[in-house]
């Protein structure tokens, strides 16, 4: 089997297929499930200050040439007006049924080189429409690194590094030797770091403000050790977060990371991604996980404006893949919006305690990442009614809950308390779920991002633009 | 600081020193969290069929020499007589004073060479016997893997596997390509692996029959390769079991891994090996869990008659570091026994409720591996009065409960239900666990093993001999 379509060939229905997947759960591979404890990691990055190593879990895409701008520009919806070096933008891809793609971070180190960050399904769609145009380009592909490495060495391109809190101004300003630029958010400048002169993305992840550095994998252990030492020198409590911890981050601040991407359906184009795309590619071999099960995939699908991307599109440009689309779902009523589930305490401890007895228990809510797919999909019901789909899931000690984040239909108000299948209904062929029964939890609808600190001090930007 | 005792010199005492220090969580390193999800792998030993790669965990000291074999014996309190090379034996030195300092698996694969896998306690105390004493042996020591590999390669001398279950007597013999020599319980033989012939112990870690298998570690792909390969022939559910499982099949079993060394308290050669011990030692870096709170360390000392190892003590020899000391604690009525601690059910649950209110929780009880130490040490009180000191926790999902193993107070009966204090009561530097206040809870005294089938169907052995 060479193609998806060739895999895809072999099961009733796309949903099927990626419902019975046996690759496994997701992982945020390489860095050490704890360096301290998951709670305090979880704590540091309200309280004091983190390190993200984030050189693993995600795909880089390099675009190079003299079209890389205005190929760029023909995959994502993203205006491209303002994007100059000292800049990053969240890209976002949509097929031309305008069903998200994915999304990656993007940087502009050259005018004419790019660098993309973030899952695979983008870096492929990316990949392909290369493949497909006329661009003069130069595409270089590093893949994320094993999941399982077992001990055999892991290289990439390069070493990436976030550091956030409260107190990681003061750490910027230890390791470049001398206050650091004002860097407006999702904006980069160059800073020092120790002997170093890296570039520094304006972010923000977890809620507070940060600083994005990468380099050289090389130099991986010199900038890592530099930043420790200069936490160290300043006394600060600072934690670097292991992979049980890292992924939570997003519940505070209230990015998506796994949307289904949109490819599984639709002609022209999309059957012709389906042949080009490897069978052994993430769209192949990921999971569906959850209890909403429909024949119909592209009810898992999100468009742009349900996840807040609505005011990116470059609507000004001449055209762009699935431009037609977005027209037309602009302002519909069938949008959902982007919000924060707040899960039951009372129902969660029900599942908890199902674990200590005899039968089939409730699906287990693994802490602080009960994630058991690399896209979540389970039902939110009003009475009988589907008004919702829970999409990424974990606790937060910060917070003392399990939150998750999903869409909901725009009847739906913040303060709403709906009710969540967790569990799925039929027993699947997936490796990362024990054997389960389905329970209900009550959720109460919040904003997003959740993370009050995050709600009030975001300099902009699509965190603030939903629910 | 180049030694234990000049870290000891900076202490008020070496309790207080272990249970601040700040090495982290005693980690099963490299291999990956999970596989599956741990709640299956946990089944599976019990069920189908499991591979433990025990590769990277323990240390590995290799003993040769025309000496190996008098110098062994005078290390450890085993009986020797019957030690040929189809045996392996469970190693046990003890200080001149009758204390426990660890234990490893010894092999013996030739006449003048021993092969001992386990943690480093026994590992740096043997190595301190053979600098002092004069005896003609050679030896060599694979520390452990590091922690944190982050990407790095890392080698050791042997591979090393267990596969255990139910299933696992069809995998022998398919890898074997015929039916496998019937191996007595811990006696060693040789199989095929597909083209490898290598090295099998008969064990059972988990409760189940199985083997061990190990060799040179760059055949470690193939090995598994064709072990996981010959599973899916038979359409057996072998897991591989990940290292957030791993360390918990020994609560099934009742081995207890984490005994404190009785090495930092007494004279004469106990002195001398706190000088020779260095200050990047497990000794001098490991830390000290629980509720236990005494100035005196010897208080978290074990002896071989407490953890069930009286019956291996050799005493036909005419000599052995300890030989005296065990001769005075034998039968003492103040010797403790080896007991499975069952966790009351309400009162875990009252534990994880916390983490979902504001305010400071009880300590975190992570699943399925609460430990946060390399020795743990909580309170087991029957009334004011402390009967017993739990000493190593795990959630068993096959049991449906959380379980730990100590020792009780020889009034104590299977049965009886007394209180553990979990959690600390003051505020240590350790960095593997957040914030908490103490929690009471019941624990039923049970039998160890806990296991019903390894209860029953052991083949004799140390686990068969307690409570």
């Amino acid at each position: 089997m060479a193609s998806l379509s060739d895999v895809m060939s072999q099961h009733p229905n796309p949903v099927q297929m990626l419902r019975n997947s046996r690759m496994g759960i997701y992982v945020y591979p390489v860095v050490a499930p704890e360096f301290t404890n998951w709670r305090d990691e979880q704590r540091a990055w309200r309280d004091s200050a983190v390190l993200f190593d984030q050189s693993h879990h995600m795909d880089e895409l390099i675009v190079e040439g003299p079209d890389a701008e205005a190929f760029l520009a023909h995959v994502g919806i993203n205006g491209f007006a303002n994007f100059d070096t000292n800049r990053a933008k969240h890209f976002v891809p949509v097929t031309p049924n305008g069903h998200v793609v994915g999304d990656m971070i993007i940087f502009r180190e050259r005018d004419d080189k790019f660098i993309l960050v973030g899952r695979a399904p983008t870096a492929n769609w990316t990949k392909f429409q290369a493949a497909i145009g006329k661009w003069k380009v130069r595409l270089h592909h590093d893949p994320r690194s094993p999941s399982r490495p077992d001990g055999e060495r892991v290289l990439r391109t390069h070493y990436r590094y976030q550091i956030q809190g409260p107190d990681a101004p003061k750490i910027f300003e230890k390791i470049n030797g001398g206050p650091i630029p004002e860097v407006p958010f999702f904006h980069v400048d160059r800073i020092n770091v120790g002997s170093r002169r890296v570039q520094a993305l304006r972010h923000g992840m977890a809620g507070a403000p940060g600083l994005e550095i990468w380099g050289p994998y090389a130099d991986k252990h010199y900038i890592e050790s530099t930043i420790l030492q200069a936490a160290r020198d300043l006394k600060i409590d600072i934690h670097q977060v292991g992979s049980r911890a890292y992924s939570t981050n997003t519940l505070e601040s209230g990015w998506i990371p796994s949307p289904l991407p949109g490819i599984y359906t639709g002609d022209g184009m999309l059957a012709e991604y389906r042949d080009w795309l490897g069978a052994d590619s993430y769209e192949a071999n990921g999971t569906i996980g959850g209890s909403f099960v429909s024949e119909n995939i592209d009810d898992y699908y999100v468009n742009p404006f349900e996840l807040g991307y609505g005011f990116y599109i470059g609507w000004k440009k001449d055209d762009f893949v699935g431009k037609a689309a977005l027209e037309k779902m602009k302002g519909a009523s069938s949008n959902r919006k982007k919000v924060t589930f707040e899960w039951n305490k009372e129902d969660v401890l029900k599942v908890i305690a199902s674990g200590f007895e005899d039968g089939t228990p409730y699906k287990w809510i693994d802490f602080p990442q009960p994630n058991y797919a690399s896209s979540s999909a389970d039902m939110v019901m009003q009475d009988d009614k589907m008004v919702g789909m829970s999409m990424f899931n974990g606790y937060s000690y910060n917070e003392r809950c399990v939150l998750s984040l999903g869409v909901v239909d725009q009847s739906v108000e913040v303060g709403d308390v709906l009710t969540m299948r967790w569990g799925e209904p039929e027993e699947t062929q997936k490796t990362s779920g024990e054997k389960h029964k389905q329970a209900e939890i009550r959720v109460r609808v919040s904003p997003t991002p959740y993370s009050r600190e995050a709600r009030e001090n975001y300099g902009g930007g699509w965190r603030k633009t939903t629910a």
